[in-house]
């Protein structure tokens, strides 16, 4: 296997983007892509595509040619990978696999959704397509409700409190507030998000993460290729993709993502580090809850410990460990299919040192945890600078 | 990159399978196929999904570890391939590269469509997806109608007649009839394909394919693993995947599919065979007229012969060179997602002399061509016996 290295990243804002089509904003992310690495488009040897529910939201299929050919990409495999909110971090994986072996040297890995142009209660029923539509949905669960059974429970058994969901809220708007790219640039107070409106009790609406349009892009090639390239290389160093039951119901313990746990064992192993060693991450937080599992799940912390890590302010922008430095899907925003290859491009703005003002101090090593459903998919890649 | 053999296949029959749903049509599939090779499921190391609109026919998305989870695999990278009608051979494609670059020994790869729960001009609708929505499908235009006008327009090019088309429809209704699978065992008469109800001019009902429900499933390996199980392997031998623009308006000539004469290039290179050696294949026949264009994009015959070869009876069942001796789309039928892979367990069934009644006598070296839309992805595989 061949060491793979980010080459090019791009991408739009993600916000409610009135006038935009999910056309434009895919063009737009890889043509900026393109550009920040200097390269041709006719040298891109494949495009993989991530996208979740474009032809529910736009009534448009067939999307990787159709993008591929707004890009101005000729003839190349042009393919969509679609894995709920976790598919532009699956088409990034199979981009990694297929450089690291020799496959190609140079593919571009976009990921997009448009979803702004649905009313809300359509928006709400295309994203409930990601959960077992006969033994959850169609009973009258959405993806508020199931991730508000996993906070339920997971206050039950750990003693994690509403305060502790709420910080992860606080902090991801203020982190969201430095990022010009961001949906909203809004910091709240603990007490406007224990205050905020009830979704699905235990989550408020500032437990929940944004509807959002936007798209990112980035280019992968072998290390020594990238090297000879304009910006400076970011490493992939481990990855792995894993799956789980898409029901809750058929799960042990809804606590546990075991699909990230093994995502992140893998990956660890791959990459040779421990998550000790993890300097900074963006984390998969399409609720806040799912980011204080998410963080015990990939050792930061041990079991139970992710809410009072999280208040205690360990995860914060200049703590020992930050989390989501972007915003996170919480404040940055959730264009499902943009979200998996958005935190990539985070992760390399942090690791070059082009993260503004919500650049950390320390930026060698970086992880990106994307999640699929309420956890049957799991890709969690591990970045590093040379 | 190691040589890369299909060591198992299984597929349910195609039809409209009343009280069948997309979950059991692809968990039989991939047993079937996990059974044929003898291999336990514990053993897949990563799962392709071909799958066109799931989302669109049934209401579930997260397709990948939904079936997943249904065939047994467990925490292996679970991913949905979508490309229209070449969705599973894009599946397909990728699968082989992981195997044939070392990155896993065995893949599973099922397509899958479930299309007959949904009324006709419903499925018309989300068929019509995969065109060009704003340049194509909002002005009218549906697929009939978008190889009604490449038809008309071979017509004028070349002197391809109605009766051409209507030998495409005769040979693979003739052929289906003896395929316990298809869909349709009905043989008809020329009088009959010429005579049948218009849908768009000059193509009638005899001159699309069908609206099916239906799964298939191959397993890949590297060769030397394969040659150790208990099937004869069959070598992928060469295979490429191609895009190219998804309006028609965006081609020079809509009579030649560039996507599948460029995947057919490469096919041809990658095996070192050249059209000539190709003894029978299996054709994306989504309408007659797309049968004629590709085996002259393909090289079977000069561009322009399609028509008049088939109507001499040259691609028929006992002759110099079988065509979709499945029946094809037109009597096999056609779940959009399936039918790539669906293709492939067809060739392998010849190869392995397991053809039944409609063994060719010619059976070393086959091909398979499947198209996505009006020819914005293409994929071209040639399979060989040892």
């Amino acid at each position: 296997m061949r060491q793979v290295a980010i080459a090019g990243i791009g991408k739009t804002p993600f916000g409610a983007l009135a006038g935009r089509d999910l056309l434009s904003l895919a063009v737009e992310a890889s043509r900026k892509c393109l550009e920040n690495a200097q390269v041709a488009a006719s040298r891109v040897e494949a495009f993989h595509l991530g996208n979740f529910a474009g032809p529910s939201f736009i009534g448009q299929n067939h999307l990787a040619p159709y993008v591929a050919s707004g890009i101005g990409l000729q003839g190349v495999p042009a393919t969509r990978f679609e894995a709920a909110c976790a598919s532009s971090g699956a088409a990034f994986f199979h981009a990694w696999a297929a450089v690291a072996s020799g496959v190609y040297d140079l593919v571009l890995v976009t990921g997009v959704e448009k979803m702004t142009s649905q009313p809300t209660p359509k928006v709400a029923e295309i994203l409930a397509s990601a959960g077992d539509l006969d033994g959850e949905i169609r009973v009258g669960a959405t993806f508020p409700a199931l991730f508000a059974m996993i906070a339920r429970r997971h206050m039950h058994q750990y003693g994690t409190t509403r305060e502790h969901m709420a910080a992860v809220a606080v902090k991801n708007h203020a982190n969201g507030a430095l990022n010009p790219d961001a949906h909203l640039r809004k910091p709240i107070t603990l007490e406007q998000a224990m205050a905020g409106k009830p979704v699905a009790d235990p989550l408020t609406i500032y437990d929940c993460s944004l509807v959002s349009d936007g798209a990112a892009a980035v280019l992968l090639a072998p290390l020594e290729i990238a090297r000879d390239m304009a910006p400076k290389p970011v490493r992939v160093l481990g990855l792995a993709q894993t799956s789980d039951h898409v029901a809750l119901d058929r799960k042990d313990d809804i606590t546990v993502f075991p699909a990230v746990r093994v995502a992140g064992e893998k990956a660890y192993r791959m990459a040779g580090v421990t998550p000790r060693d993890i300097e900074f991450a963006e984390i998969h937080d399409c609720f806040t809850i799912a980011e204080i599992v998410a963080i015990e799940d990939l050792g930061f912390v041990a079991k139970g410990e992710g809410g009072p890590y999280t208040a205690a302010g360990c995860t914060g922008l200049h703590s020992e460990r930050p989390v989501n430095t972007s915003g996170g899907l919480k404040a940055k925003g959730h264009p499902v299919g943009a979200t998996g290859v958005g935190q990539l491009c985070d992760v390399v703005l942090q690791i070059r040192g082009e993260a503004g003002e919500r650049q950390v101090g320390r930026n060698r090593l970086g992880l990106a945890q994307n999640l699929g459903g309420s956890g049957a998919t799991a890709v969690v890649t591990i970045l590093g600078g040379e």
